[in-house]
């Protein structure tokens, strides 16, 4: 019997998603080792922390020795950092592919090369530019950040041709160093995304569909499998893979899809582990979390099928009360240890069933013992049209 | 918005019970602090670690005051320890529970007070008392040390009455420090253990039987639910129950059963979550280990229904290739991060199946793939005998 040395995962970024990922990798036998600027950082009380920002060189050297693979918890790391990294240890997914999945531009015409439609867009650096993509584009569209945007933050939306100023007011001193990218309004049908994950080898896995629902431009319910899905898996999954293997991606991403019209156009890719895939912890036979360290530490991929349906619940701002979902039969509470603050993702819940009905049954069970009926009714809704 | 502090949980002992304790409190928004006198001791790569011996008042004074709630990951903690500790924060389960759970002794005479049988049984201090215990108890029969026994440790099988010598050299000195027990010899027809969760306000839950088979005295596999339960499950429920409410029992625990001609006897009781319910994890609704945080922290219990079928392999001394569970459908790797060593439980694998023919599929698999179709065979002869 030989002394053996346990992998360590780095990740940079030590919020929920980070937690989450060293909460999976933990049973994998994989050390976690995290950075973030912020001394408490949430993934902190699982996982050691390095606090340092993304130009500490300093402490980044430090980081780079201690670990073996590193990845992200947050998308808009910058590019710099991530090459520097890359240099000194193996970055997974690779800085190019972060590059194109930070840039809502670069994204867009991706999409487009691989095939997949996307809102009408148009770059825009200047006051200028955005007339003449106004333009193009009409009204409705929604100006926002080419880059740094999350949570629906750094969006304009322009509901008639008159507000150009407006937006322009709001995002205007972001354009020199972000960018900004006008897009049309697209009144959906649904909003669906696909949680994807490819491995080192190019073992390439999507989880079934998941329905998603905003509220304030901030994911508020998820329910996976989607319903009616049939004819949108393949082409999404397939889309999907096209992207990754352009990208040679590796680890889990999140492609965000509108529908409208039984058509398919993409909104964004999220190249980590995504809030919509949350439901996978309990409700997939591989969580998103657990494939993702297997995929950047090149083990094997789990299977991604679904037990059941799920219903996922993000609790923004603060926790409601535990007790509806942990008297619930299979409803699952997820406590980030964050401090409360408005707008902030602070847990969800995931409640799970094996039909449609008894879903539907637990789902209004919870949501009425919170008073959060309003919450759960699209899926409850959902869930009774399709049953 | 009022900043909140999350609950501390103190685990004393640092293996991998306190580690599957600490990553089933994160979700919960539960706080973990462990002691142990080992500073690599394996919980310590998911929450912090107070690294002192059970002596070392200084160093559990500083722990005291750090956390809300006291609970065990070894149950040989020593009784001034638990005492010390309960005068200054509430240490579940309590010391008192803890106590009997600790003596062979009084463990089984507090069965019999149950309405549980057991193997026969005498208490043995000296030479001359061994002798008087054989010609009651007859041969063959196991001589163990009343106290800090586990995994077949601190015991002696005793074949015929001339093996009395052997024995006493093996174990008589000991009988003076921990005091030793005879036990007749069971032949029994199976192994079942229950584990059973009671909450601070009395609510009491069992989870499906399951069946164990040991190597050496050593848990090597369980399957659960157990087959052929229908009549033992009311009466080993009942049972738990009855003890449970007898000690005020806060907490998980497990109760080992031998199953002879249809009828229950008690082997013996650990007070902590327990080997035998890791299988809990994947296989429930609600994992032990969950439980165990919501009961001793006071929150409400989850549901201990079974998803399907779960077996569970024991990786004894070193961990064996993780491929073929990462690569099997519904299977779990469980690492505890610890260096190997000759019979030490180093990790697990829990493979799970919605129905018998299934999990013999999957069972049979991984061990063929592994070398250790024997690990597997009880399982699977079990399995297709009841199919
Ligand atoms: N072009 C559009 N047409 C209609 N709705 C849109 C459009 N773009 C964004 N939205 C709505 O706003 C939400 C958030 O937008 P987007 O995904 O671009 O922002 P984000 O800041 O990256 O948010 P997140 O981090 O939650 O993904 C979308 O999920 C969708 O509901
Ligand atoms: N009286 C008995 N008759 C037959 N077999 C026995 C008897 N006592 C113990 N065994 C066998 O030895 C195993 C270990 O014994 P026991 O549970 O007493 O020890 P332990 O050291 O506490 O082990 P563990 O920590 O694994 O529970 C039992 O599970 C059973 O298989
Ligand atoms: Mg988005
Ligand atoms: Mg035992």
């Amino acid at each position: 019997m030989t002394a053996r040395r346990q992998p360590v995962l780095g990740i940079l970024g030590g919020g929920q998603l980070a937690r989450m990922l060293a909460l999976a990798a933990a049973p994998l036998g994989v050390k976690t080792l995290v950075v973030d600027s912020a001394a408490d950082a949430c993934a902190g009380q699982i996982a050691p922390l390095v606090v340092a920002d993304w130009t500490d060189y300093d402490a980044l050297e430090h980081f780079a020795r201690e670990v073996d693979v590193v990845t992200f918890d947050f998308e808009n790391v910058p590019a710099e950092t991530a090459h520097w990294l890359a240099k000194r240890v193996d970055v997974f997914p690779a800085p190019r592919a972060l590059a194109v999945a930070q840039d809502r531009l670069a994204e867009k015409t991706l999409f487009r090369e691989c095939g997949l439609l996307t809102p009408e867009f148009k770059a825009v650096d200047t006051r200028d530019d955005l007339d003449r993509a106004l333009a193009v584009v009409g009204a409705p569209a929604i100006l926002k950040t080419r880059r740094l945007g999350y949570d629906g933050k750094g969006q304009f939306r322009i509901k008639t041709l008159a507000d150009a100023d407006a937006a322009w007011a709001a995002l205007g001193s972001q354009a020199q160093a972000h960018g900004l990218i006008l897009e049309a309004f697209v009144p959906f049908d649904r909003e669906l995304s696909v949680i994807a994950v490819r491995s080192r080898d190019g073992d390439f896995r999507t989880w079934p569909l998941t329905q998603n629902w905003h509220t304030d431009g901030v994911l508020s319910l998820s329910l996976a499998p989607a319903s009616d899905i049939t004819a949108l898996q393949a082409r999404a999954t397939g889309l999907a893979r096209t992207l990754a293997e352009k990208l040679s991606y590796v680890g889990v991403f999140a492609l965000e899809l509108f529908v409208k019209d039984g058509e398919l156009l993409g909104n964004e890719m999220a190249p980590r582990v995504h809030n919509s895939g949350h439901w996978t912890i309990e409700g997939a036979l591989t969580s998103q979390f657990e494939n993702h360290v297997r995929a950047v530490l090149g083990l094997p991929l789990g299977d991604t099928s679904a037990r059941g349906l799920s219903a996922m619940f993000n609790w923004i701002g603060e926790l409601p009360d535990a007790a509806p979902v942990l008297e619930a039969i299979d409803a699952h509470w997820h406590d980030y240890g964050k401090q409360p603050r408005a707008g902030r993702k602070v847990g969800h819940a995931t409640v799970c069933a094996p039909d449609a009905g008894r879903l539907v049954e637990r789902l209004t069970g919870i949501a009425h013992a919170l008073g959060r009926d309003q919450q759960a009714d699209p899926a409850v809704d959902k869930l009774r049209e399709t049953r």
